[in-house]
C-alpha cells in the first residue's frame, strides 16, 4: 500500500472549497478530511473523533510545546490545531487527508511538512464571487464587501501554493481536484522504489 | 486560450510509451506528437511535416548553431532533432505536446525548457520486461539481455524525471497521463494571472 498525500485546501469565502472536494469524493473513496483538536466544548449532536478531538487546554499546550500539530491558530478565544498523528495514520492507511484552513495555517502546514500539496480554490471571477456572497442572503452589503477585500488580499498572498483551482463549473473543478490527488501519487519522488527495484 | 505543456516521455524499450499516450488520445483531444526533423531520406510513403521535417545538413546545422532544437542527436549517421518553434507554436494552441525521446534527448530538453513536464514510463518489473521483449519474437536472447541491461542503466539515470508511470494496467496508465496533464495545467504559475486579476 502507497501512502497518500497531505492535501491542504485554501481560497476566499464563497470559492466553495468543501463543495469541491465533496463531489471528488463522490467518485473516489481515497479521500478523507482531517480531523482537527479544539479546545472549545462540543456542540449538541457533535462527536468526539468525528467532528472535532475535544481536548482541554493543557493538554492543547502540551500539543503545541510537543511539535504534535501540523498547524493551530486562534478563533473567539477558543484553539483549534491538527494533529499531526492523525495525518499520518491516516496517510499510511493509503488515504490522501484534506486540510481545509485558512492561508496563515496552510502556510505553517507548508513549512512542517514541505512535502503537502497546497491548492489554492477560487472563484471565477471577483463578480462571480460577490454574486454567491449576495446570494446566500445572510450577510449585510458591508460584511459582503469586507469578505470580497479580505478574498483580494489572501489572493495576492497565495504565492506559496503549487496548484490552483478556478471553480467555474463544479465537475470540472472537482475533476482537476481529481487529476491532482492521482498526478502527486505518480511523483518521481513517490514512486523512486520501483526503479531502485529494477537494478536488483 | 491558455498554453498547454510540453511533455516528455521515456523509458525503458517495452515499457510502451506510446501505447499509453495513444490510450490517453483516444479520449482527450488537447494532445499531439512533436514532429521532429530529420536529415534522412523520406522512406516511402512518409510525408513531410508529417512523420518527419525532412531537411538537408547544412539547415540542420544551421538550426543547431541558432538554437532552433530543443534536443538534438545523430543515429545511424543521420541527424534528428525537436524544432523549438514547431513546439511552440503548437503550445500556443492549447495543445499540450508529447516528446518520445531517451533520456539523453529528455536532459537536453530539460536543460533547454525548464518548465517541460518530464515522465518516465516503466513496466512494472523486470521478469515483465523481458516477458513482453521475448513476446515479440523479434529478438535473440542475447539481444533481449542487452536491453534489460540498458533499461536498468536508464532507470539509475533518471532521477531529473517529475513523474513515473507504471504500466501495468493500460488504462490505469493512460489516466494517469491524463491526470498528469490535467494537473500540470492547473499549475500555480500558469494560472496566477487569475489571481492578479482579482486585485484590479
Amino acid at each position: 500500500m502507497s501512502k497518500g498525500n497531505l492535501i491542504v485546501i485554501s481560497g476566499p469565502s464563497g470559492a466553495g472549497k468543501s463543495t469541491v472536494v465533496n463531489k471528488a469524493m463522490s467518485f473516489r473513496d481515497d479521500i478523507c478530511f482531517s480531523t482537527s483538536v479544539t479546545t472549545r466544548a462540543p456542540r449538541p449532536g457533535e462527536k468526539d473523533g468525528v467532528d472535532y478531538f475535544f481536548i482541554d487546554q493543557k493538554r492543547f499546550e502540551e500539543m503545541v510545546a510537543g511539535n504534535e500539530l501540523l498547524e493551530h491558530a486562534v478563533y473567539v478565544s477558543n484553539s483549534y490545531g491538527t494533529p499531526r498523528k492523525f495525518v499520518e495514520d491516516r496517510l499510511s492507511e493509503g488515504m490522501n487527508v484534506i486540510l481545509d484552513i485558512e492561508i496563515q495555517g496552510a502556510s505553517q502546514v507548508h513549512k512542517n511538512k514541505p512535502e503537502a500539496v497546497m491548492v489554492f480554490i477560487v472563484p471565477p471571477s471577483i463578480d462571480e464571487l460577490r454574486k454567491r456572497l449576495t446570494g446566500r442572503g445572510t450577510e449585510t452589503e458591508a460584511a459582503i464587501e469586507a469578505r470580497i477585500q479580505r478574498a483580494i488580499q489572501e489572493c495576492r498572498e497565495a504565492d506559496f501554493y503549487d496548484y490552483i483551482i478556478i471553480n467555474d463549473d463544479l465537475d470540472k473543478a472537482a475533476e482537476e481536484m481529481s487529476s491532482i490527488i492521482n498526478a502527486e501519487l505518480c511523483r518521481f519522488d513517490k514512486r523512486r522504489d520501483i526503479l531502485n527495484s529494477f537494478g536488483k
